[in-house]
């Protein structure tokens, strides 16, 4: 089976805002064995969400809608549905209290009419319970297809879809599995790949697509598998891997499933009860803030000093002043001592260090746009490593703190 | 005049990544007065580009595709817009020349046929040069309407974007003026904004059309005004943004194109010759990088220190260990001490400090999930707030970082 996902608001079609929400449906729906067709964003029209409702409705049996179920006039999505459905609007009084009850315990501001026409649903649609918000999520059928309409807020959107969306859809559809596994490389093109892996490449099974992912100075190899036996696809996804795995072995990393490369550093300090700490000058606190999206992160990171200043790494972090007029703020020496430096104040086992020159102005050294230095300090030695990042800010800050995670976990390993 | 986009690649439709690339070329679009009608994103997949070509092609004068020109085999872009122009491939030399000239100044390992296959383009397309990779962008014509082809590393659509595609689309077509205004506002639902400006909503013209954009306890109040006389629209715009002001001025915080908070805080500070640092907890080092995101930051930002054990703010920023035993970490005293600490020993004139519990277990202290202390100290005195920011760790950090750069601004503009 086959699902389409159509996001409804002006604000994505100005660009405005990123469509996040349908990568998450779709990454959702994938997980259950439901393929995504197509994701449309239409502007908030009654004509253009009319059209869309028919094209979606002819090729897929589930379409699944967000937005334009607020309050407000600009939203027309409930409306436009009850005309598709030849449906009209009544009032539920499950919803009508849930609001009710909302408005008492969080807002300070009275329930208005705006807030009660909220519990005005389609009379064909089951209610799908919208513990977060105001809108309910709404859920319809016309033949063979089934309609889904949830609000745009990412927050209620995610947890309608966790919640009641996703066990309905396994309720009602018979799905296949869908395997992902994605290799992880760097340091080689997508062409020079390809010839490597050729042979192998066209002796893949229909069943089985391989697809070619480049992004800022890395490869990742995207097996998918689809069928009926989950454990065969399994068994047969890992064949394909250890079968390619001697041609890609000097630029494999690892596998994408397995988690990022911060949450693999993550859990192998936290399995060897390690602790991190970290001293950043170009990468402004970024290392610091992936490393505390993890949720446990204080179990082995202690913290960070953000030596954006070289003022900064001098009182903070105790680099000799000397040193930094010898080899200027950008240098293999002055990585050296702020990982050193770090590890010690914060009484650490490891510790990175970044220093670099991220643009647009030279800053405080001589050394081109895009010349990095990045340190790693491990129980047993300090060392840096000089990176050519290229000459576009977010990018050289990007692919340094891949880099740097990368050099750590492969120290982190030896212990 | 309107546009479509479609966004080719199989990694969007399974969730693998966000579709950022249509979001881009949207707002660039608009920001020369030309509407996006539609965004489709679709597979790596002949019948289903072809079905969207038509489509699209019926609805709107110019469409931009995105993707599906790497060299390798899962990219059928190329292929199926020869088809659907009826066209065959042919070896351009200038293209050819250029990736030679790519692989023997970059790349290391040596140029192969799948390579030199990138200069095979559609006879009847004009090319668009690619500074920065070997896919060239591909200009074709059917009847009225224009389609442009682009690869779909963002790094590199951006760039044909901004130097090829605009200055050509500008030359090619008559376009009206499209202008946006979104007012900030905090601490009130859309409803009950609704029902504070409803009549000056009703009497808003046709041509300017009000959204109403809530997330994360903030409602964004678009206003678009579309006409061929730009000054004649920022004329009018100006006046109705007057008009509402009085009706919103306690929960106004400024206009989104005016840059976004931290941009404003930015500008502030650098403006004033004021500088800046931050102490850290569970905001794990984001508030330093969003500054240091914004080019310039050097001028005003010193530097941070994450404190995320306990021990790192005795240690390093001299939080009294009596004061945490006495109001635990997570306390308006251990926030003040941080807060100001931070700024004597980075030596600024201002400072943020944040301590809380983001989830998901308690960590160092008693207060509740989603309790948060954010203090401020300015050259005069030093504060801090108790916030309750829900239970959700992302969201808390996100709204937390927000809340800290809103305290911050207003007491900036004091001096």
């Amino acid at each position: 089976m086959q699902a389409e996902i159509i996001t409804i608001g002006d604000e994505i079609l100005i660009g405005q805002i990123v469509d996040s929400n349908s990568a998450f449906i779709a990454k959702e729906l994938n997980k259950i064995g439901v393929s995504v067709y197509q994701i449309t964003s239409v502007e908030d029209d009654r004509d253009h969400i009319l059209q869309s409702l028919h094209q979606a409705s002819e090729r897929s049996s589930l379409v699944i809608l967000t937005g334009g179920l607020g309050p407000t006039k600009d939203d027309v999505t409930k409306q436009t549905l009850c005309e598709f459905f030849e449906d009209e609007l009544v009032r539920d009084e499950g919803v009508l209290q849930h609001i009710e009850n909302l408005f008492a315990k969080y807002i300070s501001t009275p329930i208005s009419d705006l807030n009660r026409n909220q519990a005005l649903i389609p009379s064909k649609a089951t209610v799908l319970h919208n513990a977060y918000g105001t809108a309910p999520g709404l859920w319809l059928k016309k033949g063979e297809t089934s309609f889904v309409s949830l609000p745009g807020v990412p927050f209620e959107m995610k947890r309608l879809v966790l919640d009641q969306v996703l066990p309905r859809v396994i309720e009602t559809y018979d799905r296949p599995h869908i395997i992902h596994t994605t290799l992880l490389t760097y340091g080689l093109g997508e062409s020079a790949i390809a010839e490597r892996i050729e042979e192998w490449e066209n002796n893949l099974p229909y069943h089985i697509k391989l697809a070619y992912l480049p992004n800022l100075g890395r490869v990742r190899l995207r097996l998918t598998a689809k069928g009926r036996d989950k454990e065969k696809l399994e068994k047969e996804i890992n064949e394909k891997v250890e079968q390619v795995y001697p041609s890609i072995k000097d630029i494999y990393y690892g596998i994408e499933e397995d988690g990022a490369i911060e949450e693999r550093v993550a859990n192998l300090l936290t399995k060897k009860g390690m602790t991190l700490s970290t001293a950043e000058s170009f990468t402004g606190g970024k290392i610091a803030e992936e490393l505390t999206s993890i949720p446990g992160a204080s179990a082995y990171f202690k913290g960070t000093v953000v030596s954006y200043a070289t003022e900064t790494k001098i009182n903070v972090l105790g680099v000799p002043s000397e040193l930094i007029e010898k080899h200027s703020v950008v240098s293999e020496e002055v990585a050296i001592s702020m990982a050193r430096n770090v590890k010690n104040i914060l009484n650490t086992d490891f510790a990175i260090a970044t220093t670099g020159n991220a643009g647009p102005s030279k800053g405080d050294s001589d050394e081109d746009i895009g010349t990095v230095f990045i340190a790693i300090s491990t129980p047993e030695c300090t060392f840096a490593e000089k990176f050519t990042m290229g000459n576009h800010r977010e990018r050289i800050v990007k692919k340094s703190v891949n880099k740097a995670f990368e050099l750590l976990w492969k120290e982190i390993l030896k212990f």
